[in-house]
């Protein structure tokens, strides 16, 4: 690219936009920086306070115009949403060739086969680090760092929220709905958090990275996505005296029926790369071939990570790095397991709440016993609330569909007094000798 | 570059050169690995049986001649050694302008500079991912991810030797010694292990790292290294009752004198991101902003993890992706801070022997004050033994000098049985809120 300097034009102009714009702004004298040059701006309203200099750019009110212009080099879409103007504003400027970045996630997990299809048409580029993990840089990993590598599965904490409710329930003792409102009151949480709390927003960043990893469109259909509105304290502290930590985990692995993804509360043993990893924070760990395991932790959103992210790919396209967005050409996507397709063995913890008399226990064993399930560890909390005494088990090792027969079995219990609560429950890291050095 | 077939010439066929050629070999099909062919390979001893079939390559009994010769457009040196022929070999690839993939640590941290001048003049590339942390990418995620970033420190474990001997004194509950002969009869330690337990294998690493993040030469001049042989496993203990556990440190950081390079053992807060890195693990925590705090985990070494490193590189080679050396031309490089210019501020912990005696706290206290070093936490072990008492005590932050001085005090007071032993005092993350998502 010699010293040709590349025209930006951002529509956006939130928090993560003002971050960018703050960003390419310091800095002057970088051999790198000062071929990136904001030529032109878009947002909704153009006079609200956003604590950078706006003045110098050329100003749009409608970000489809600026997509359009053939000044801009480089389209930065911070607008959001899966559809309306964020689709067509993309839409247009890679149907002229030009390259975008974004950091819109769900515009990608929706759309992104139609996207790239567009890129592979018209020689453009669009790249999105930002869209899965804020400044963790998980997507530069997995298709670069991890070139020669073939991934077996894909697991993080995605979603900052969730993870933020799950880490005060467990340090304040308090319960998801007091926690929940606490973090909309602090502004962590959305006044609508089913996005975040229900696991679409952890599904959508798991759709991508499993695309890039395993060379699949991205798939909503293919999700199977739930929340951590039903964990309780009560779950928590059980969890925990059985050694483990509940967290809300997304989860992209190869099976034998293809490639899985789900975003669902799972139980961590302590010792689990990600069961430390507390607050807001995002996580991810790639297990794959021949490198073995690595974690990636940082923030996951907010303006400094996320503008951290999207320059990377703004200096990325002037270093002339340019990448398929998912690694193959479009026409080469595979496509994901629908969700539900297929069984598969898993371990689990079960929560019951029954009624203090004898024969309980015999009564669970058996409806396990019948279906195969063996028990792995039991629990009769001695803490036995008004709602029902708690019995938590873990099983070893069996088939999702065993376990969902004995669980509707117990759920049928006359002493069983609410449905059977069933959390997946991850093995820990590979714990093999590591070669030294 | 089109569909042109980049022809690799391997040097070392130790695991690691074993190890690559068989991620080289399988998965023929791939868009980018069909691009790479092994055209030649060298090493020590042709015959050796390494489980790869190295048959269909030319062979050179010198790696200065295969480096020499035209037909090899990319040069992988996997032979070691700061000088010898890795050097010679590297020379001649850079000089003719071809570009080089190295593992080498210690060639990069003694003659990075020199050989960067080489790509400058040439304008061939030298790209060496799998120098540092083995299969953790983090020369990527600093040169390319944190690009928009200003990064304040790198911390990191990047002895995967000293880390598992600190892990397993600390879990079985033996002394060094022990622990190191065990991991010596394992294959985890070499039979001379001075390069690793005395620092300087993690001090390269860390000098290359800190060249990358703060555009400097590497320097080992500028490097203080201290390693983990004086740690017993009466520290370990302790810091584990103050809360912390002590692990092998490499840091760089910019202080108010320059960037300052250190190895050293450290007492990390056990929410430290770096304390729950166990066995033979490597690891780095990268401060910066506006990404923040950015972890990264993962194998440092052996023939999957560092063969993963090394096909990276090849594979960015083959996308046009080539990037400085050290991120800014050789003639910009910096200096860094020589080691023991200026002073800072830390926080210790002081380890002591003592006889029990009356007054033996208070003159350690006088000794502190008198030059203004001030206690934060003080302990003194019921389990006395034969060599004295040990008493423990953290401090508040205050300069080196001041703790030097004092420190001399106290080892000349008559109750004092040893040499006090200090070990630097890492805080933990920052615990400011972190934004949803």
């Amino acid at each position: 690219l010699g010293d040709i300097v590349l025209r930006v034009g951002i529509a956006g102009l939130g928090t993560v936009g003002g971050g960018l714009i703050q960003l390419l702004q310091g800095a002057q004298g970088d051999r790198v920086r000062d071929r990136l040059m904001v030529e032109a701006v878009s947002a909704r309203n153009r006079s609200r306070p956003r604590g950078v200099d706006i003045s110098p750019y050329r100003w749009f009110d409608d970000p489809c115009e600026m997509a359009a212009d053939p000044s801009i080099d480089i389209f930065v879409e911070l607008i959001g949403g899966a559809d309306g103007p964020a689709k067509r504003a993309v839409e247009i400027a890679l149907t002229r060739g030009a390259k975008v970045v974004t950091a819109n996630k769900a515009l990608l997990a929706e759309h992104g086969h139609h996207l790239a299809q567009l890129v592979d048409q018209h020689g453009g580029a669009l790249a999105f680090e930002a869209a899965v993990a804020g400044g963790v840089p998980v997507i530069k990993v997995l298709r670069e760092s991890l070139a020669g590598n073939r991934t077996s599965s894909i697991s993080g904490i995605l979603n900052g929220t969730c993870n933020y409710i799950l880490t005060t329930m467990e340090g304040s003792g308090r319960e998801f709905t007091d926690v929940l409102a606490e973090a909309q009151r602090l502004g962590y949480a959305e006044a609508d958090p089913s996005f975040d709390v229900d696991g679409m927003d952890a599904g959508h960043k798991i759709a991508l990275l499993a695309a890039i990893a395993f060379g699949n469109s991205p798939s909503i259909s293919a999700l199977e996505a739930d929340g951590i509105r039903e964990i309780s304290l009560l779950d928590i502290r059980l969890a925990a005296k059985l050694g483990y930590r509940i967290k809300l985990i997304a989860k992209a692995e190869r099976t034998d029926a293809g490639v899985r993804t789900r975003v669902q509360p799972s139980l961590l043993p302590m010792n689990h790369p990600l069961a430390s990893v507390g607050g807001a924070l995002n996580a991810v760990v790639i297990a794959a071939e021949p490198v073995g395991l690595i974690t990636l932790i940082g923030a996951g959103a907010g303006a400094g990570p996320t503008a951290s992210a999207v320059a990377a790919d703004l200096f990325d396209i002037v270093e002339g790095d340019v990448r398929l967005p998912f690694g193959v050409p479009s026409d080469k996507l595979g496509t994901p397991v629908p969700a539900g397709v297929g069984d598969e063995t898993e371990r689990v913890y079960m929560r019951l709440l029954v009624g203090d008399r004898p024969g309980v226990i015999a009564a669970i064993s058996n409806a396990l016993a019948k279906h195969g399930v063996s028990i792995d560890s039991l629990l009769q909390d001695p803490s036995a609330s008004d709602s029902g005494v708690p019995i938590v088990l873990t099983t070893h090792r069996c088939s999702r569909v065993s376990i969902d027969r004995a669980t509707a079995d117990i759920g049928s219990l006359d002493a069983v007094i609410a449905p059977p609560l069933v959390i997946r429950l991850e093995d820990g890291p590979g714990s093999g000798p590591h070669r030294s050095n």
